[in-house]
């Protein structure tokens, strides 16, 4: 059992100089308002995060996937190293550092608590996702909840002695939460009874805290479609320390992604599980959004961490694997390490295009949360990031996983072994296409909602930012990078007002996977070229690779973008027309 | 645990169609020269392949993952159900189908083989690995062992007594085979003496039969890189009943295909192993090509056998789970399977045409086999298959794992969790890519080799293939796949001559990989053509989704082509000239 090498996680340098030279992340901190929030604050804390990854969330990776959590007599039976690492975390406060300073959070940039926490990710995906569902869920509480409710369940979360969830799926409606049916009904004492069942509830039972705060979307008037879901909490325990209405029903034992229960819970199967109102009745969904939202961009950041941490691992197998002989090198030639061959040096540069990529654009999605909070045009961003949000969430989970699929390439019959971590980074990544959204959910909301969001406002936002980009880029005498990702900008708006003026919705909206696609590589592209621009005064060997993956980026991989367009822009009826019987 | 229903195992229609509609294989079976050789005899074959699979195969295919071999007390243990499914795999005669009379064979076209194996393959890949790995083993001997080594190897191994393998690799050469070092000299009594380490052997050791008969390659002259190695059998047990020196290292943990145990054997610990020379000193490698040839278009059948299976399997989910609304429909509108959904549709059809596309490949291979052996231009038939067989392995290797992956995202949450079969395929799947010869490897075998066969006659010919169908399409007023499919021709073919004249051949094949994918797709896109085109007088569903499928092949896939061979005529030096710490 390989075990990873702490330079294998993450790229320290990649983090400071996207965070500091590239986002400005130093301005940021003089907005929150602390003194003491500066850079060797930062510092200090990715420090002592990568340390704590290093030592207490990567040594027990493999035995996550190795020893599942078990059901054994209606409890999740999880191995001995779970616990004291999310006790080192949460002692350590990381669970708190974005949240604000009224409910005891160290009131950071969001920016700064990504870059911490990608440690962990990256380190340990699964140890990992209980403080991301517990941080999400008290997020969503600070935005929606009462003040008491906050006391109650938030406190204790940011503080690791309780931890969250979040219950949206059923069985018979997993992406489809117009029908939902557990319902809630409203009791004399002001609280609710919660009945239904709930699934692919990740965290959804364990001995790992006091208590688990389950938000879960119920029905409170039936007839509504998504208007008639109201959000509720309802806890493990109840406050007087009774167990409440909640039954594990059993755990889903999956591809990857191991060493976090994924339960099937039933609520009520007693009469009914107490559950208090968050906010009003009908506003449910919404509020889930809040926390949706911040998971899909946490989804998306787990994919770069995986697909990053792999890229490292195939990076220095590259460079210590001796075997073959250079292309057209003399017969009798020494073997070279296989970096030296041109295929290889291919997947590793179309890996560090699809990872490094994949972390600038979380970063500045997270900048943009930082933005809606301490910037000056919060409404601006706040759009930006709901446009972006499906892209943050796929683009990573598509082609970081294609990096994974890489770094076993690269590590060629060893990679297919269990002796090296490649294999279990790509069997974890490949959950992140499905859960919290598909890639056609995700395709949907962009091309169906986002796209047309305040009359195109997003959009338009989005384009001067990218314009602006490619004018600074010309300006520098990068001709040919910017009017590709011009070209390719150009292309992309001409299709996206082809399919928003198509009178027949369904056949507009029939290929939005390939349209999320185009839009994903346009984004990125658009992300490289601002990244390489900003490395322009700079010729260390870090700077000089940010140029180079950019290029390849820019001119190999944005060129497959030009099939996806003409494919959207034939604005065929195919898919719909189709008769499913010559399938 | 759920158990692979029989018909989501391979389409016996679309085998038919392909093979007597498409491939005309009853004149095949009129050249074998046996009376008895008809559709009939073949007809009924397949039915008993498929029912054998399904009963003695499919059933275990689980197990073999989830109960990998054991190396226990020097001893592989395995469960108990492989030895009963292989001896019903013997027994029925499936190993001798394609031998020949003289061997005990049946002399059949390889085509029909291929259809018969290809149920065992799609039912438990690692059990139907042994006879997969047997079969190509005895036929390189057929070709290169004498009369006697033969009846002593052979004859056992195609009734099922004897299992066979193939042994090149060895820890410090992989790929590298001008590397191996495994050396064997001759002895006083005309036998050899072989000593070396070798890695990765499928099948490397058991207790499932008699005895093993080890292919090994060794070094016979220590200065002449490939051509200092030469060919030798080298059995577990000798024919005395001794065991011989041959020692088992230990088993590899793979990902996937973990019912085959995958060994690392020491030859010669104890003095050297005994071994029997194949042909002529420093002939090894030219004979050992043979077993690898065949190995290659087992492992792109194996890789379509996989797609397939989990296409069928996605196919069926899509049509039986309900969920969602139709886009487009009106509120309240009632719930529709997911088939009906056009991003559903979308993943379906792309994996139609990679995995029904994949499998016209395989039996297209098969059938210049049988052309090779039965038709009126052996020459041309062989060259066209030294050009196909890195396209056959590969195209399949990459396509049909994506078919895989698609078939988990069609099954949403459920394609995660081990309760359906479609993540073990993803995982058995990957392997394709891998062994046998990696991407890179068969991207330099037809990139630095094949094409410049014979002075470019193998291109040639294929050249005149695709015309010759390019011009029937057109004929057939099929103007615009036609077009399309021409159009690639002509930008591939180039494309390759301009980099057969760059003077750099470092830089002519550093983009090697890219050159095998574009390669690969106006290939298929061209049997696609041609397949469509024999459907035009048939509508019922079947011929109208094959239309279907060639329609969307050749638009919408063929279409990315265009980055790829965009990319090559650069003929850009960036991989060769890039310095390693940039990455």
């Amino acid at each position: 059992m390989t075990r990873t090498k702490t330079s294998h996680l993450m790229s320290r340098r990649d983090l400071d100089y996207l965070m500091f030279e590239w986002l400005d992340v130093e301005s940021l901190l003089r907005q929150t308002g602390h003194d003491g929030h500066d850079r060797q604050l930062v510092g200090d804390l990715l420090d002592l995060a990568q340390e704590l990854a290093t030592e207490h969330f990567a040594p027990h990776n493999r035995r996550n996937d190795l020893e599942e959590p078990q059901l054994v007599d209606g409890v999740v039976r999880m191995h001995d190293e779970v616990a004291p690492a999310l006790a080192a975390y949460f002692q350590a406060g990381f669970a708190q550092l974005s949240a604000p300073a009224e409910a005891g959070g160290a009131d950071l940039p969001a920016t700064v608590s990504l870059a911490a926490d990608i440690w962990f990710t990256a380190a340990n995906p699964t140890t990992a996702g209980f403080p991301m569902l517990t941080r999400a869920n008290a997020h969503l509480l600070l935005a929606h909840a009462d003040r008491e409710q906050i006391d109650t369940w938030v406190t204790p979360m940011l503080e690791g002695r309780y931890f969250g969830t979040m219950c949206l799926s059923e069985p018979q409606a997993g992406s489809s939460l117009s029908d939902i049916s557990t319902h809630a009904h409203r009791a004399d004492d002001g609280t609710y009874r919660v009945r239904g069942t709930k699934m692919w509830i990740s965290g959804g039972d364990h001995e790992l805290a006091e208590n688990i705060v389950h938000l879960v979307l119920a029905r409170t008037s039936p007839d509504q479609g998504v208007r008639g879901l109201s959000l509720f909490i309802v806890p493990k325990v109840l406050q007087d320390g009774r167990r409440n209405d909640v039954t594990l029903v059993g755990l889903n034992h999956k591809l990857g992604m191991r060493g976090i229960p994924n339960a099937v819970l039933s609520f009520g199967d007693s009469g009914g599980a107490v559950g208090y109102l968050v906010g009003a009745e009908g506003g449910g969904l919404s509020a889930m959004f809040h926390m949706m939202n911040e998971a899909r961009l946490a989804v998306g950041t787990t994919a770069v961490a995986l697909g990053y941490s792999g890229y490292l691992q195939a990076l220095d197998y590259a460079r210590q694997r001796v075997q073959g002989r250079a292309l057209g090198s003399a017969a009798g030639s020494p073997p070279v390490a296989i970096i030296e061959h041109p295929d290889v040096r291919r997947m590793l540069l179309m890996s560090k295009s699809y990872v490094e990529g994949g972390l600038a654009l979380a970063l500045l999605c997270a900048r943009l949360l930082d933005e809606e909070r301490f910037g000056d045009d919060p409404h601006r961003a706040h759009l930006l990031l709901e446009l972006l949000t499906p892209i943050a969430k796929s683009w990573p989970a598509q082609w970081c996983l294609v990096a994974n699929d890489l770094a076993i390439q690269i590590h060629g019959g060893s990679g297919y072994t269990r002796d090296f971590a490649v294999e279990q980074l790509w069997r974890d990544n490949r959950l992140n296409p499905i859960h919290e959204g598909t890639h056609g959910i995700q395709s949907l909301d962009l091309l169906g909602r986002k796209i047309s969001l305040e009359g195109g406002a997003a959009l338009r936002h989005l384009e001067e930012m990218v314009r602006a980009t490619v004018a600074r880029a010309r300006h520098e005498d990068w001709g040919e990078l910017s009017s590709l990702v011009e070209e390719a900008l150009d292309s992309l708006l001409h299709t996206t007002y082809s399919l928003l003026k198509h009178p027949d919705r369904a056949v507009a909206l029939s290929r939005s996977s390939t349209y999320l696609e185009a839009f994903g590589h346009v984004v990125v592209a658009w992300v490289w070229l601002d990244v390489a621009l900003s490395t322009r005064h700079h010729d260390e060997p870090y700077h000089a690779g940010k140029r180079l993956a950019a290029a390849h980026f820019i001119r190999i991989e944005l060129a497959t973008n030009r099939a996806r367009i003409d494919e959207l822009g034939r604005l065929e009826s195919t898919l719909v027309d189709l008769d499913p019987s010559l399938l």
